[in-house]
């Protein structure tokens, strides 16, 4: 994202969505700003994200559920969690009924 | 921050807001993340941020202006501007209808 441009995090959503969307909106060598757009979607079974850097994400619109192997966690607008490297997970859910927004931020 | 520990960024608004309210909510060597809590408040005539870190930020509900030298940035709900170390800038309005709440990365 260039300095100074406003940008609105709900504006530009296509209206199809057959695979979740990774916008990269600032990323510098240490931390990287992301829109993630889901519409009923979930990982794969099986698939747990595994990450290097720790993620703190934000959900901005729609309802989504986030497993761990050991619990899982729900998120509506406004919800943020804050999940260190290496702590497995995956999305299990995200609502079909209208696209779920996140601001996912990995540092 | 605690991992994993859920929170929403649109409760525990406090009742009175005299002063703008700073959050931080992750904070690192290279990244910090901050909830702003405004209500009316705008920066000190003659006031300017002159930062030594790039700053990215959102508007999660409410409205604001913010001024740079030589133009000035309307934003509401869902609007992001990305803004440069050491270009200055001050938060010339916010809504005094009701809160502003700011999501702020520092990078």
């Amino acid at each position: 994202m260039t300095f100074e441009s406003k940008f609105n995090l709900f504006d530009n959503l296509p209206g199809e969505i057959p695979k979740e969307i990774f916008q990269t909106i600032v990323q510098t060598p240490h931390v990287r700003i992301e829109r993630i757009i889901s519409k009923g979607h979930r990982s794969e079974d099986g698939f747990w994200y595994d990450q290097d850097q720790d993620e703190w994400v934000l959900v901005l619109k729609g309802k989504a559920r986030i497993e761990f192997e050991d619990k899982s966690v729900e998120l509506g607008a406004g919800d943020c969690i804050n999940i260190a490297a290496h702590r497995k997970h995956r999305v299990a859910w995200t609502t079909p009924d209208e696209e779920t927004i996140w601001l996912a931020i990995f540092y």
